[in-house]
C-alpha cells in the first residue's frame, strides 16, 4: 500500500512519542504525555496521541522522542554572541573595569572574521543549550547573520550603534535592516540597536526611531541598567532614561530594553502606555557578578503589563549563552527580591523564557508553544539522570534540576540542528579551532583603545 | 626488562598527563599542564610532569587524563542525602509551608529501606558531579552509612536529633557515633546531629556536646538559619542561636553551622573564640528559594577566621546535589550581597569549595588539594566543551562556565568511582528504578503527621 503513496509535497518532520510540555498564557503549565508533533514546512500543524502515521506524513523524517520531553525553544532574549571570544577575560572587576579596562579596549580589536568566528561558536553553544532564538546587540551583525542562516538558529539581530559612529555608522545599520529584516526564509528579524541613552544622543535616538516605524522593526537597547544610571541621567538632564526613551520615540516604535534594573517607580506608568510593544530583558547572573541591587523590577513590569523575558547577555560577563542558568536564576533572584518564596513560580518562570522570549522579539505569534499554527522551534529534553530522580513535576525539574546538557534533540522551525546529541549544521571542531586562534590577538588590550568609554 | 620487576606491593593509580588545579591556603588558584597524579594505598605521593612510569609503578592502574583537569574532589559540607526521593515536590511555598505542610509529614513516612534508596541515590548524583566528600544529616544514619561504604565515597555523617525523640533516640545518635565513626576505611567520619536550637533543648544540647568531646568528633547543627530565627530566640529567652551554642558547649565542641544567615554582629567575636573548629556552611540557591534575606555573612566569618563551606542543603529545597551550581551562587550572591565586584573572586571561591569544605569536617589534613601525602579524591573534567570555549582561564571556567556534566572520572581514596562517566560501584538502573517505586508512598501527606512542627 504505502508504495502506492504518492510522495509528500510538503516537507514532514514527525516527532514520535514525546511528553509535550504545554505553556499556556495564563495559569498553570502542565505536560502532555506521550504525543506525536507532526510538522509541515516548518510548522507545526498536529500535536496529537501518538499512533500510527497518517498517509500525508508517509515519507516524512522521523525523530523518536520516547521517554522526552518536549519543550517550545528557548529564547535568549538579550545577548552578545560574539562575545563568547572573551568568555572568562574579565572576572572579579567592577562595572566600570569590565568596561573600560576590559570589553571596549578588547571590542577595539575585532574584526568581521572575528565575529563571524564568535557568532558561530555561539550559535553551536546555543543549539547545544536548547536556546532556538535569540535577540543579538553587536557589531558587524552582517556576520552574525550568516551564522544564523548557516547554523538554521532563529534570531532577532540589532546593530550595536554609538553616536561616535557618526552619519556613516548610522546609514550602516539602517541599511542592515533593509537588507536582512525577514531574511533566512524569515528566520531573521532586525531590530535596530543604538547602545543606550548614555552612548547615543536624542537626535540620533529620534532618527533611529523613525526608520524603525518607517520599516516596521523594532529597537534593542540598553536603558536604566542599574540605578545608579537612572540617578546620573536624573542629574544631568532632570529625567531618566525611560522618559529618553519616551520622549525619543523609541518606546513608540517598540522597544526591547536590556535589563532595566534602574528602572524606578515613576517609569511605570509611562512603560504601561506602550506595554503591548515594550519588553523587557532580565539577565540576572551579570547583574549579581556585577554586584548590581536592586534587580529588574519584574513583579511591578508585570503588573503594568510589559512583557518581560529571559537573557543571559554577552559571555563576557554570563560565562555561558545558557538560558537555563537565566532562568533558574529569574526565579531565585525574583523570589528573594520580593521576599515571597511563593512568587516566580515554576509555570510563570517556564512562561517568561519561552512566551516572553517570544513576545519581546515580536515573534509571539510564530514561536513560544508548541501548538497548531506556530513555527516548529522544538527542544526535546531527557530527565531521566540521577539529578532530576524521582522526576515528581517535571515543571519543577525544568527550572531548578535539568542542565543545558540533559537537551538531546533541537528543531527549528522543522529542521533537525541537533540530533541526540550531535550538532548537524556546524563543524564544532573547526569552529573551535577557529575561536581558539584568534582569541590572543582579540584579548591584547596594549592598544590602549577602546569602543567608547564608559561614564553614564 | 619489565617482566623481571616484582609485583607492586602496594595498590598504585596513575591519573596520567591531566592539568593539575592547585588550590592554595591562600592567594590565587594556577593550574600545572601535563602531570602526572601517582597515588598508593588511597594516598597522593607525587605530583609531577607527565612521563615515563617508574618500576615501582609499573602494573598500576592507569587513568588517562590528557586534556582533562584535575580537581581536588568538591565538598558537600550540608545536605540530607536521601531527600532527593523528595526532589521538586515542595515548590513554590514559604519556609513555613515547606516544613509544615511538604517536608516533616513527608518524613514521616520514611522507613529504613526509603532512606537507603534515597542514599544511595544521592550517591550516584554526587558521584556523577564530581563530588566526592558530604557532610549529611539525617534519619536512619546506619542505612547512609551503609551506601557510602558500598559507593566508595567519603562523608562525615550526623544522625538527625530532636528533644522530641527522647533518650532512646539520644543513645541512639551516641551509638552510632561510637559504632560508625573512622568506618569504611576511614571514609565514614561522624558528628553529632542536634537538629537546631529550636528543636533540640539545652540539656539535650549539653549532652550532646560532652559526648562529642568524649568520642572526638565534631557537631553538626542547624543555627541562625535566618535573622527571623535570631530575633525569635532575642525575643523568646533574651541571646542569639549562636551564644546558645556557646552555652551549651557546642561550639566547644567543633561546629559545623548549617546556613547562619541570621548571624549577626554580636555573634562575631564569640565565633571568632571557636575559629579553628568552627565552620559555616553557605547553600544560597535555597535561601534564594525561599526569599531570605540577608544571607550568610561570608565576608564577615572570614574575617573573624571562620571556615566557610559549601552546601547544596537537601533536594527537598536544592533540587539537585550539584556543589558546582551551589559554589557558582555563592560567588555571584556573596559579590552581590555586599556589593563589591572584586570580592569572592575565583580562586576564593574554589578555595571554599574544597578547602573550605575539608576543614568544616575535620577533614583538612586528608582532603581539599592534590598535594603529596592527601588522600586520593580527584575529579577529572572536561572543559573542551563550547560552553567553556576558548578556554582563557580554566579557573573562570570551573567557577562560571563549567557543568556537573563535564565531571568524566572520579576517584575517592584512591579508587575509581566514575570513569569516563561510567559509574563503576553503582547499579544505576535498578537505584533509579527503586527509588521511583518508593515515592507515591513517601509523598503522601493524607495522615496528617509529621516529625515535628515548624514555629522556631
Amino acid at each position: 500500500m504505502s508504495d502506492r503513496t504518492p510522495p509528500p509535497t510538503t516537507r514532514h518532520l514527525l516527532v514520535r512519542g514525546c511528553d509535550v510540555l504545554r505553556v499556556p498564557v495564563t495559569g498553570e503549565c502542565d505536560v502532555l504525555p506521550a504525543q506525536d508533533i507532526v510538522v509541515a514546512d516548518g510548522v507545526i500543524v498536529d500535536v496529537r496521541p501518538t499512533g500510527a502515521d497518517r498517509p500525508a506524513e508517509r515519507g516524512a523524517e522521523v525523530v523518536d522522542g520516547r521517554g522526552l520531553l518536549a519543550l517550545p525553544g528557548l529564547v535568549n532574549a538579550h545577548t552578545h554572541s560574539p562575545m563568547v571570544l572573551m568568555r572568562g577575560a574579565a572576572e572579579d572587576v567592577t562595572v566600570e573595569g569590565w568596561f573600560n579596562d576590559r570589553v571596549w579596549p578588547m571590542e577595539s580589536n575585532l574584526t568581521a572574521e572575528d565575529v563571524r568566528a564568535g557568532a558561530r561558536l555561539a550559535c553551536a553553544e546555543m543549539i547545544r543549550s536548547g536556546v532556538t532564538t535569540f535577540a543579538d546587540h553587536y557589531f558587524f551583525p552582517e556576520e552574525i547573520a550568516a551564522a544564523v542562516a548557516e547554523t538554521g538558529l532563529r534570531a532577532d539581530l540589532a546593530p550595536t550603534y554609538f553616536s561616535s559612529g557618526g552619519r556613516r555608522a548610522l546609514d550602516a545599520t539602517v541599511a542592515f535592516a533593509e537588507a536582512w529584516h525577514g531574511g533566512a526564509d524569515g528566520r531573521v528579524t532586525v531590530s535596530l540597536g543604538p547602545h543606550a541613552p548614555y552612548t547615543v544622543d536624542d537626535k540620533d535616538l529620534r532618527t533611529l526611531s523613525d526608520h524603525a516605524r518607517r520599516l516596521g522593526v523594532r529597537m534593542h537597547i540598553h536603558a536604566a541598567e542599574h540605578l545608579e544610571q537612572t540617578e546620573s541621567s536624573l542629574e544631568r538632564r532632570g529625567i531618566t532614561p525611560v522618559r529618553v526613551l519616551h520622549e525619543t520615540g523609541v518606546l513608540d516604535a517598540g522597544a526591547l530594553i536590556a535589563h532595566g534594573c534602574g528602572i524606578v517607580e515613576e517609569d511605570l506608568p509611562l512603560l504601561g502606555e506602550y506595554a503591548g510593544t515594550t519588553a523587557v530583558a532580565c539577565c540576572p547572573k551579570v547583574y549579581l557578578k556585577h554586584a548590581l541591587s536592586p534587580l529588574t523590577p519584574v513583579r511591578e513590569l508585570l503588573a503594568a503589563g510589559v512583557t518581560v523575558a529571559v537573557g543571559t547577555d554577552g559571555a563576557a560577563g554570563h560565562n555561558t549563552l545558557d538560558v537555563w542558568e537565566a532562568l533558574r536564576l529569574v526565579a531565585l533572584t525574583q523570589k528573594q527580591a520580593v521576599r515571597d518564596a511563593t512568587w516566580m513560580t515554576v509555570s510563570d518562570t517556564l512562561r517568561l523564557a519561552v512566551r516572553g522570549g517570544a513576545r519581546a522579539l515580536g515573534l509571539q505569534d510564530r514561536i513560544g508553544a508548541l501548538e497548531p499554527g506556530m513555527r516548529a522551534d522544538i527542544v526535546l529534553t531527557d530527565l531521566s539522570g540521577p539529578h532530576c530522580r524521582p522526576l515528581h513535576d517535571p515543571r519543577a525539574a525544568l527550572v531548578y534540576s535539568a542542565r543545558a546538557s540533559d537537551v538531546r534533540t533541537v528543531v527549528v522551525d522543522g529542521r533537525v540542528l541537533m540530533r541526540d546529541g550531535r550538532l548537524l549544521t556546524v563543524d564544532e571542531p573547526a569552529l573551535l579551532a577557529e575561536a581558539d586562534a584568534r582569541v590572543a590577538r582579540v584579548l591584547d588590550t596594549s592598544h590602549g583603545k577602546a569602543v567608547q568609554h564608559y561614564d553614564p
